[in-house]
């Protein structure tokens, strides 16, 4: 048995190298690819994901999983064995499984049809046209069904599809916490749409792009972001992106006249990039050094974005440094003057770019469609009409266009459903750490106003990167915090922050 | 026969994609890779270089070049197969038997070997000791010598390691053309060091780092560097990489006191980068799509970066462009003050910084080197003494220590003997091809002179680079200049050359 946990440990290793080589292809794609080189990439991609999916699902894999007595029942294998190659098998057999379980001409349909509903999609929403994309999106909803069945989630399709991001979640669980997020939040939406709007005016002006990247590498360094194991890049679409375990690189973009999009963009990455750089060194080079899931990733991104780096306390320290950066646009503006103006709070048609209180509720509006979709009750054709129903009824905003209504997002066109919702559970899974995080360091308040962040940065380490991706977001939760997921420390946050900027 | 080919095609296609794949991590390393990611990138590399081997040497490759006709004395196969398609087989039965014919047991020794020989000349010219790297030297040169055996060389092993960058070429041809050239060289050298120093002092200065980078884009873009297909960054030692068909990187390095050296590591480079860029169509994405040999790709850098970029019509055209970039620096530079600065020769050490005149001599030193200790006429131990001897004799100078003297070069401590020539090579080849390419379009200087490089491109293009591989350097050199192999060219060019700067 011992032979075979350290071959399968191998094996593990080697499938980690593949998939870090793949990320630096795909990393080169978004920052520094010449225009004319996307056709022959996307084939290197194909080529090697292709490998990687044969390298893993080789039959000796599946031999050594059985000699370590892990199957698909009980897949964390002999339990004579310690807790940690426990825990190691669970997630490798993971893996594993939703990749042995589908059938390869499935998986090549999947992805040819993904393609061309992608392409339909980009059509769609250029021509504001959404019967060019309904065919697409009806195929999209049965391949994604029909993957949910192969994995053995034939009673509840979509409670598979969440499962991908959200190992241990399903849909009553999620909806049972969305549903008083969603009543609180809109309700809060409404009384702030009532007060006076704050000014703003001065973040909507021309910023240097070059003196933004300057400050964008000076927050990097407040923060604690390590650049000999890291770096910041430019790409359309900010992400962060892991390369090796000494190699975790974020990107984010700078616009001239939306200062904003940089500053919060680069703390938002910096939050994941932490995550994936401090996790302990027994799990390193293993499928365990891994975010928990998609939601916990988002909780510790949205957590540094927002919680930290949209509070009061944050800019009392870093205010003067931007200053430096930009003396004339920021010359005559106080504390709350900046702090009112990164809190705006106005409903809007579009998530990325949605405020704290709104962002949720984009998110939940989704899910219930998800849901609908996936249960029957929605005929993916009526899909324009609830979105817009749905849009004034939770935000109070409502679409002129299905371009800027149900065809905005690129998820559905590539079948991702179920996603959407982790982006939600991050602010919960966050506020509820969070919570905790401030009994534990009583002088959280104090300490960012220094700029301090390392008392932070160790507890956010030895309590929940500590795990990597050992134990499950309900697990998580409760060994972290000692409670189950609740919306509640993050509604509390929510209502007493911008009470205090409303006055509501 | 037709199946068997075409799916030799795809192994061709995905061998392709899959080196390109490492050759993105590679340029990652030398561009943007944090310093603590380098050992992960190692194993990364290691992996994915195991891989692209296996797959090579697969029992299913063999059997298709078997089924085709091709065997290690017929590399083309059958004989009615079309002529493009016979070289496609020469050219990829020639890496398949580089591969198969080494034991997988020695390679790996090798590769060993070569990591602890190239840590020990690290240390050895750090210590100015030679003795500390003399052991691994000459397990180096048993593993070359025995490498070449494996591959049919047993009675002239030198020869054996000159064919893996000069395919077609041996130590007699080389031998022929070198010493013609080593006594002109030599005795022009000990002329110019008679006449008296043209001032470079000027070249000598601060230059201003963003504004060299800002030159190097511009004087890209004059030459006709496509940036959709290509890109520059900086690196600690210039090279040109290929990451795909349409995605053809170079890298140069700027020195804020040594400006030349950026200016001529960008054009030498783009030389490299015009070959790759310019392959025809039938060739793309295939073993094909390559230089012909390191020496006829460094006839192309070369000739791009001294005969065309080191000439005075190149700067009429280029000097007052880079006078903008550096007003207070090239103010009162005239063009036969710049002309002869950047033309200066001086008898040096080291053969990366060295001048036209005096480079190829130290590319001579190392091969009659080389062939004295293949054919064991020379013990290693007296290597250091025999360097030195060359040294004076050929170019005049001698190393104070061995760091600067035999010691310099990391090529031999990785084992790579029989590399050196092609350097050399590269100046013959390139002054052949010039002189037909002058023949075909007279008013070759009157274009430079303009800074119009369409002709010059294209007739590279539609003679040499047509072929890519297709042809051994003796054959290409011959179809396109009707001409054997000769130093001479080369030799007038230098001599007219440089009595015009010196007057000798």
């Amino acid at each position: 048995m011992e032979q075979s946990l350290e071959r399968l440990h191998v094996i593990d290793r080697e499938r980690y190298h593949f998939e870090k080589a793949l990320a630096v292809l795909r990393w080169d794609q978004e920052t520094y690819l010449p225009e004319k080189g996307v056709q022959e990439r996307a084939e290197q991609l194909a080529l090697l994901e292709g490998i990687a999916h044969q390298r893993l699902t080789a039959p000796e894999t599946g031999r050594l999983l059985s000699e370590l007595g892990s199957t698909h029942q009980n897949p964390g294998g002999d339990e004579k064995l310690p807790a940690l190659e426990r825990d190691f098998l669970k997630v490798f057999r993971r893996s594993y499984d939703r990749a042995v379980m589908l059938p390869g001409d499935f998986v090549s349909d999947a992805a040819r049809a993904e393609g061309l509903s992608q392409a339909a999609w980009i059509n769609a929403r250029r021509d504001n046209d959404f019967s060019v994309f309904l065919p697409h999106l009806v195929k999209m909803i049965d391949f994604a069904r029909q993957k949910a069945v192969y994995w053995g989630w034939q009673d509840n399709p979509y409670d598979g599809l969440l499962d991908i991001y959200e190992p241990g979640m399903d849909s009553k669980a999620i909806g049972a916490v969305f549903a008083p997020l969603g009543q609180r939040l809109s309700a809060l939406l409404k009384k702030i749409a009532a007060q006076p709007r704050p000014d703003n005016a001065f973040l909507v002006q021309d910023y240097n792009l070059d003196n933004q990247a300057s400050f964008g590498r000076e927050l990097l360094k407040r923060l604690g972001f390590d650049m000999l194991r890291g770096r910041i890049d430019i790409s359309a679409h900010p992400f962060t992106t892991i390369l090796g375990s000494d190699d975790i690189r974020i990107t984010t973009r700078y616009l001239s006249r939306h200062v904003q999009s940089g500053v919060f963009a680069t703390i938002h990455e910096a939050g994941h990039a932490f995550y994936e750089m401090d996790f302990p060194e027994e799990l390193r080079g293993t499928c365990l050094a891994d975010g928990a899931s998609m939601g916990i990733h988002e909780s510790q991104s949205r957590l540094w974005e927002n919680v930290i780096g949209r509070s009061k306390p944050f800019w009392e320290n870093m205010l003067p440094a931007m200053r430096s950066y930009f003396p004339a646009a920021l010359y005559s503006i106080t504390i709350d003057d900046f702090y009112r103006a990164i809190n705006l709070v106005e409903p809007s048609l579009i998530r990325v770019e949605a405020d704290e209180v709104s962002y949720s509720l984009h998110v939940i509006l989704r899910f219930e469609l998800e849901q609908a979709l996936f249960s029957g009750n929605l005929n993916p054709a009526e899909l324009p009409a609830a979105w817009r129903e749905k849009m004034k009824a939770l935000i109070g905003v409502e679409p002129e266009t299905d371009s800027k209504g149900v065809l905005q997002d690129v998820h559905w066109s590539i079948g991702a459903f179920g996603y959407f919702p982790s982006y939600a559970l991050g602010n919960l899974y966050g506020l509820e750490f969070w919570e905790k995080l401030k009994a534990d360091i009583p002088n959280t308040d104090a300490l960012i106003a220094e700029g301090n962040f390392a008392a932070i940065r160790t507890w956010l380490r030895d309590t929940i990167y500590v795990w990597g991706r050992r134990l499950e977001p309900p697990v998580l939760l409760k060994t972290v915090t000692g409670k189950n997921l609740s919306s509640e420390p993050f509604l509390s946050y929510i209502e007493s922050k911008y009470a205090g900027i409303y006055g509501v």
